[in-house]
């Protein structure tokens, strides 16, 4: 496997070599946060929406000093240069830093990471299920680096038969780990969980398309039953069919209208 | 300052050096464990406890391969003598290892690290205050190494002037961030949260001592009101008196009767 270069706060280093010391807040107290975009022939798809709501993040959780925009651009397009890959996924992530009691917070360790991402249509028509479960996220807002309880769900999902878990907050709707969740209803709206969740930048695309009229709002785990189509969101997965929720099949079981719609322009903007 | 020796894999390594790779699944995704429990004159404190607790973490969170407990006592009782560090607190962390998809467990990584640490007896004199938040600790029987709320919350403790957060969960009271909570109610029953909170190991010392019933049970944030005296325990704190609630003094503003003869019982259990 080639050893690539990860940056850890400005310095480029190899993946081999690439540490932190375990005074890190990160794994001291799951301290931290970050953003994930992908790059398609060299260039970061929908950069300026990730690292508005990467800033909103460092912002919340007070995590400085943090490179500024441009800088960080610079870094960013340097190292998919210096590794040589122009199709990736990128990970930028900030830590509360090498905290002298263990607790509060110190000088953020900035690392940024790139790792070959390309895109499959084939996933596209495989689709996904998913299987419910309460949860809420904390400090949903955020991309904190918490995925405990999606970590701790693998075996949870696997029981059940499905490949992702859908989070509700007692019987509202809210997002999967990694991905928002839409549905359309049985009156034809594509709808949102609007609130608790993370503000993905795909979620954000879609209620964007002014003619398929996509709206945020409550979204209760009994919309499930009567949904017509229903798709996950994110960077990795663009749209992604659900097929089935706790076993039960949504729609004919197959990629539907309007989802394959979406799809399609969503596909079209990233590929630019 | 002393660069003292950490372990890592079984390892010993100068803190200057004690490094994981980021790819560490604790900083990529807030996955990991620890306990911590202090040495006194060399000697470890409560340890057969403090390992019972680890050892259920770890096998709650699935974190393997981890030492046994004999081998495990043993890189701890050579930790503390290689430092020449008798009066310490000692860390065990386990990680879910270097993750090659970042999302999936690997091989744990085990580090244990130790910090010079000796009780304060003033500290029980001056006592602390409390504010309290809405918050339900995740995994709540599991030491995780989420304290994303803990840290997230600095300011908000500061700004109503208290020294820590005490969280309860729509009105039924939980714990600190580091720590269980008791208080006398006003029929004199020692009481602490019996559900949804860490088991502490001081907490269960007192619920063990049989001549003065503390118990288990409900405790909801009213009871606070009436409150007699209030003390919070952990491995740094042992029993520290509760002096005010939201600003609100708890019974006399001074560390109470019953709250002192506990400490006094802790502490020479303790010291040996």
């Amino acid at each position: 496997m080639t050893d690539n270069y990860s940056i850890i706060n400005g310095q480029f280093i190899k993946n081999s070599e690439a540490t932190v010391l375990i005074s890190d807040l990160a794994l001291q107290r799951g301290y931290g946060i970050f953003d994930f975009f992908v790059s398609v022939k060299g260039k970061p798809v929908f950069l300026e929406d990730h690292l508005d709501r990467f800033y909103n993040s460092v912002s919340i959780m007070r995590l400085a000093p943090i490179p500024d925009r441009g800088e960080l651009k610079k870094l960013v397009y340097k190292l998919i240069e210096l590794n040589n890959m122009p199709d990736s996924g990128i990970r930028i992530t900030v830590t509360g830093g090498y905290s002298p009691d263990g607790y509060g917070l110190a000088a953020a360790n900035v690392l940024i990471t790139q790792n070959v991402f390309v895109y499959d249509r084939a996933s596209f028509t495989k689709g996904t299920s998913l299987v419910t479960q309460h949860y809420q996220r904390q400090l949903s807002q955020v991309k904190t680096i918490d995925y405990l309880q999606a970590v701790y769900l693998q075996p949870f999902i696997k029981e059940n038969n499905a490949d992702d878990v859908l989070y509700h907050n007692n019987g509202e709707l809210r997002e999967c780990p990694r991905a928002n969740f839409f549905l359309i209803s049985k009156d034809n709206e594509i709808v949102t969980p609007d609130s608790d969740v993370l503000w993905g930048v795909n979620r954000k695309k879609i209620l964007s398309f002014g003619e398929f009229g996509a709206k945020a709002t409550s979204v209760k785990l009994s919309d499930v039953e009567t949904a017509k189509e229903a798709f996950i969101t994110s960077t990795t997965k663009i749209v992604l069919p659900v097929l089935a929720i706790n076993g039960k099949r949504i729609g004919n079981g197959k990629p539907g209208e309007l989802t394959t719609k979406l799809f399609e322009k969503l596909y079209a903007l990233r590929m630019g």
